[in-house]
């Protein structure tokens, strides 16, 4: 079990929002209803929020709102693979999310240990079609990233590989991060560390008039 | 006249999305009628769309969405201020919007060649109540960018000091780049030139349910 | 037409300096000759100049002399380029060019995003005697660069491949920017924004006895 | 209560070494007694090893000889306070041991996001002498990395101020990340997560002749 | 005396060329007679050349000419000032000459050890009427850049000060590394250890009709 | 001979240390008996000191204990290889030393030159076995640094190697730095020049206990 002893975890699937995040153009979709979201978690108690989907969607907007630790699966297997070794790669699916996900990874502060963004030729809504096909496909991109791209980690970076980080390093031979994983003990340790985003870098947005055209 | 004489200028108001932008999380309340509009440009025939605000809020999935040039306020400015000197400081207000503005240029090429980010103490809703003291204020900050900071050029991070970029760089004695008259221009020699984003940077979404919750 | 309908293009051809450049020895000669007739241009009521050769001779120096524009076509096509996608590569001949193009390409700000320098195995004094031979090199070496190097777009660098720059692009199906009309567009964007570089980056050279020796 | 529920933490203390760490010459004295007490600590069947000392002497040593996870508290807390802010300072003592730790720091992946590394002027062993005097230097220090040096977050880079990271938060109004309790946490998340150090990165010493002088 | 032993130093002047280079201009009238003279030393048998002029005007295109290494000196005062501490500093007269050092600075590859370049307020053709007067100049910016640019070892920016270095460095408490000496001897170190520069970056250029106008 | 006629030049052997250097483990074994020997060089009057072992082992403290230069086989060697082309790769054996000689190479000011670190399949203390198949292995590897990673220069990463410098570069076509030689020219560059490293990135350790286990 990966969550502390005295952790309660409770999973909230969001109403609204793109089926998947595979584009630049998803986040837009899904972060209203996050960020939405996400506020009701302060002020139901909650201690710190987990946005559970790899591209760190609203990541930054959602620590301008509230006070409690917003924490992202990018930003967090990234920050712990660079601690594990010099290099690593990032093994995703489908292949059309790789330039997205390429932006994404320019905000987090380790991506000059990036060593590539490899995909598998498999949409996100058909990964657990074909589980074994799909585990295939994941090691031999992981295993191309090591030898030509140098990499001495690879991170899952999508939601279906996670649950299978410990077989997949076992076959590779080096760590495997699971982002969900990651991001649940750096949520953990920022609130027993008492510790959240610095108000100098979020700070609280002004009240003011916004709105969202009806395009459900 | 800053226009060619060939070029029809519309200029679109949105019907929903902040007021302004200052923070990370008005970019998501502008995205999707920003989004929208887009799409209905393109079908309408526009060669090119400037996204008239100097965040350059959606800008990256939009080119995901059209095949015309997407161009940006922050993104065109930047690039013609490196060309015109060795660093170059934006000068924005209010205060609060500068950590997120700080997020934003780390996604565009040039961001090497900043040499600060600073701000005057006025909300952008109250620019024009004294536009002497604001252009007074934007002074102040402008010449420390340029003594303090070691900037040679400077842009106006706000829609709110664009028509005054040719007084101020009088009075300032170095180019002020107005990111209105930048984002014009390079719509336009990119259109001339047949020129739009690469389709490896910018893979079309694929189809899928897409909704937002009413926030309105 | 690339131009502007108001803008009038007046193109000199010089009277000395290398027959062509492809080597940093080749900026020196061409640089005095350059500079005496940007001076002229100035003098003559041009509110800009484009220097038409891919390695931006003298470029700085000439921003130095003269207070009106002074473009590039390797700085231009860059910052277009940058624009259009997350890497970008240059094709050029011959090869024995390339590694003086690099050093040039670290004088430009968006050097970062520079994926690779490629050549194509012609002398630029040639590149036209069997046109069809060379298109398809460039195609190759350009394939290369997308396939190998990561690049979204493509720039030739080489003044002999500009005229192609939209059939290249439809073979290759990434933009391929011209840098010749990249330059030209980048000058009327300068001249009707009425900008020209810094003052703080260019000072006005001091006035002193400066001699060439004969070596014509 | 920093450490989870289940985690069970013995502190040992090293029979040799130097007084203090604050020279790169300090950290040769300090590694070998470290590396041996690790090597014990994996053979007794601990899951993870904390070297509580800011500066990680003998870290990427210490990964080389044992397959349990080894935590620095320079590295944990520079990578949990870079998710906590844009840039982080360091606040140490004395004076003398800034340019050392600078040079530790480069090993470190978000070194970017370093603002500044600031030293009050006291020896780190005479730190407890006179708190009150102590903690008012280090406030005084740590305000003038924020106000002038941009830091939006705050590690004390030495054990002397640990304790009293939340009090200095407070009183600052910025995140102070205790790095004994970064160490801990990052320590304990490995564990749960079944990770360690690649053996890419890592690979084991192999078995030679190997002798220290007595210098004792 | 710096020169080994068995060094036979022959200093040339030159012909033609300005008067002293504080401009990028000024490299453009020094270079031809630069390369000219490059060649001849070559032909009559010398081991190496340098360029004596702190901007290192001409010297990549020298490499191209010649298989006998040509040592720059600001090229050479870098590195060894980067081996002495962790940043350093140019100080140069007159200011007018700074930005185009900064961007000279950007062709060597220690430019990121670099804290600052400082100008004095006095003409190169000047330094010497007043030495005391120079001196103080030198050695209050120098403090400056000490004391707030960070730096740990000063250059003397410009021919006039390098005679002072042993005396500026007693005075200031830092290594002042005197760029003519630093490049005598990496032009030794070179000729010892029979290493000239690469072809893979210095190609022979092609012969071809290279003109100079007479400017004169 | 590659030493000036006037350099005196002392080879001490340690009694104590690894056998060879090829993990970060080893530094830390071999860094107190190099550090009490460099001490004593100083107060033997010795006027520089060349760590010879291309790995750096201890340079940075060294430089804090003693006032005379230290000079290392690596800094010095990838400061002139810097000087010779645009890239250089380095190339060693064994493959297991290639990670820690990577954290290494972060240290020094132009690793951003570094194109690659590339390892023959033979264990430092066989190379010299078979000589002829070590060089054709060498050979080999450099070969695919100059054609596959773009090095221009090559250096050979181990003290086995240097010997073969001249007969290398021959070979290859590029320079070959012998390490060695560049560290001992060097050092006398920088007695000659009467330079040393800044007391302000290496002050003086203060004197305090300092103790070592007996692990002899």
């Amino acid at each position: 079990m990966v969550a502390a002893a005295d952790t309660q975890l409770d999973v909230v699937k969001l109403d609204y929002g793109p089926e998947s995040i595979e584009f630049s153009l998803d986040e837009y979709y899904a972060a209203p209803e996050i960020l939405s979201r996400v506020g009701e978690a302060e002020k139901n108690g909650y201690d710190a929020v987990v946005v559970s989907c790899f591209g760190d969607p609203a990541l930054h907007a959602a620590r301008e709102c509230v006070r409690i630790p917003m924490v992202g699966l990018m930003e967090s297997s990234m920050m712990l693979a660079s601690m594990l070794g010099d290099k690593f790669s990032i093994v995703t699916a489908p292949k059309e999310t790789v330039p997205s996900m390429k932006r994404m990874t320019k905000m987090v502060a380790v991506e000059n240990k990036l060593a590539s963004i490899r995909a598998i030729s498999v949409p996100v809504l058909r990964l657990h079609e074909n589980e074994k096909a799909t585990k295939r496909a994941f090691i031999e991109e992981a295993k191309s990233a090591i030898e030509e791209d140098g990499a001495d980690v690879v991170i899952p970076g999508c939601g279906g590989f996670s649950a299978w980080a410990s077989e997949l390093a076992e076959e590779l031979g080096v760590p495997v991060v699971d982002p969900g994983g990651a991001a649940l003990k750096i949520a953990e340790a920022l609130v027993k560390l008492r510790l959240t985003h610095s108000r100098l870098s979020y700070p609280s947005p002004s009240t003011k008039k916004r709105t969202l055209p009806s395009l459900g």
